[in-house]
């Protein structure tokens, strides 16, 4: 009984409550999807949850007594576990149409719940959408107690996903590839220590496209942005890169 | 009768029906906010309007059968008169306490209307907001019929605003600082046509810094997005800088 936006609200009511009465506790037609993306195996991936037969975003609602962005951290807190995370607005998505009719159908058979046609929940709904670049390494993401899956997919082989979502994902790649050609965020899919091929590697992997080895440490390290780590004792053999981190 | 966010209704209703019942015709909770820019003798400048002691942003909500996007495209018509206006989505302004309640006691008082305290005028609003620029010289602002007045501000010498329209307008200068370094979508402050030394000059103006002339210039030509056009007739003395328009 622990689905995606409904997760969350366990702590404050009951979940005919929630579909009855939920938008006492938070704003009716705004809803929050994040894009929870990782790096593993020289691979972008996304955090999807799945209901019924397809799949979908991580997300929630404001609840009338904290902020968006609030709401935006304690969405991802609760699904990724993580503190601090580097979290950015991505788009609005807010078509006349956008409605989550077929999606909360199933989701009322899933839950053996009745589910009024006048329910604040099968109003229309913008989404307000942010992505988050998390240490895949360090995520472990919370489940609920029946029928709910979780799951990493590939950014080049997305599954079937409920409403638009496939086009939020697809959103957010496109923007990722636009921020990091002038924000120097991406290291926060890495551990906290990394070496200048593995940031490297990453570049590419977020572009498609090689790109010149040398220039890019040089670019790097003219940001400023990158503190190097003193040198491990090396007790194998071979050359080791330096680590490095991102400074404060 | 006809202020800012309320304006642009007095075909859809009466203006106590839509304090009324207005969340019957847009979104609750949910408002957008235009950062109007414009460029005259090289200074910024921002459109405003005037409510009691205070000036706010134009602004509306978004009606229930149309899209955020066509509903921001809606406002900025309705405000300036012009279509295909260059129009960027800024940021989210949610923060937990954002009402408009000493906005609209003065708003009441001005059109004599009875504001009851559970209109849903009166609850948080979340706004989305976005930015435009215009073409200074092309742009009519509407005025309404009672004793609202709008004017143009140059962006260093802003007035009082109502609520947190100050902070807006300033992310939005800080945007358009960031967004021209990678975008190229300045031109649209200046007329149709212009010449280089003009997009030199507005450059300077919007990072508030001198920038080399003839390295400018050949960046721009080298985007290939600026169409030179025919010379003109010279019938003065003295050497003509070539026109440009920005390509479709």
């Amino acid at each position: 009984m622990a689905h995606c936006h409904v997760l969350f609200y366990f702590c404050i009511m009951d979940i005919s409550e929630f579909v009855k009465n939920g938008d006492q506790y938070f704003l009716p037609n705004l809803s929050i999807d994040l894009v929870i993306i990782g790096y593993s195996d020289a691979k972008l991936k996304c955090l999807l949850l799945k209901i019924g037969k397809k799949w979908l975003l991580p997300g929630g609602y404001v609840q009338r007594n904290e902020s968006v962005e609030d709401a935006a951290q304690r969405i991802l807190k609760s699904r990724a576990g993580l503190e601090d995370t580097f979290l950015k607005f991505l788009a609005v998505f807010g078509s006349e149409d956008r409605q989550f009719k077929s999606f909360l159908e199933q989701f009322a058979i899933n839950e053996h719940i009745h589910l009024d046609q006048k329910s604040w929940l099968t109003d229309r709904f913008v989404s307000l959408t942010y992505y988050a670049l998390v240490n895949y390494e360090e995520i472990f993401p919370t489940t609920g107690d029946f029928d709910e899956a979780f799951g990493w997919f590939d950014f080049k082989n997305l599954p079937e996903m409920w409403m638009d979502h496939n086009t939020i994902v697809n959103t957010a790649r496109i923007q990722l590839i636009t921020d990091i050609q002038h924000e120097y965020h991406a290291h926060n899919l890495l551990s906290e220590s990394f070496t200048m091929p593995e940031l490297h590697k990453l570049y590419e992997t977020i572009l498609g496209d090689r790109i010149d080895r040398s220039r890019f440490q040089k670019k790097m390290l003219s940001t400023g942005l990158y503190k190097r780590l003193p040198k491990l004792n090396k007790n194998t053999p071979g050359r080791k890169p330096y680590q490095y981190r991102a400074k404060k």
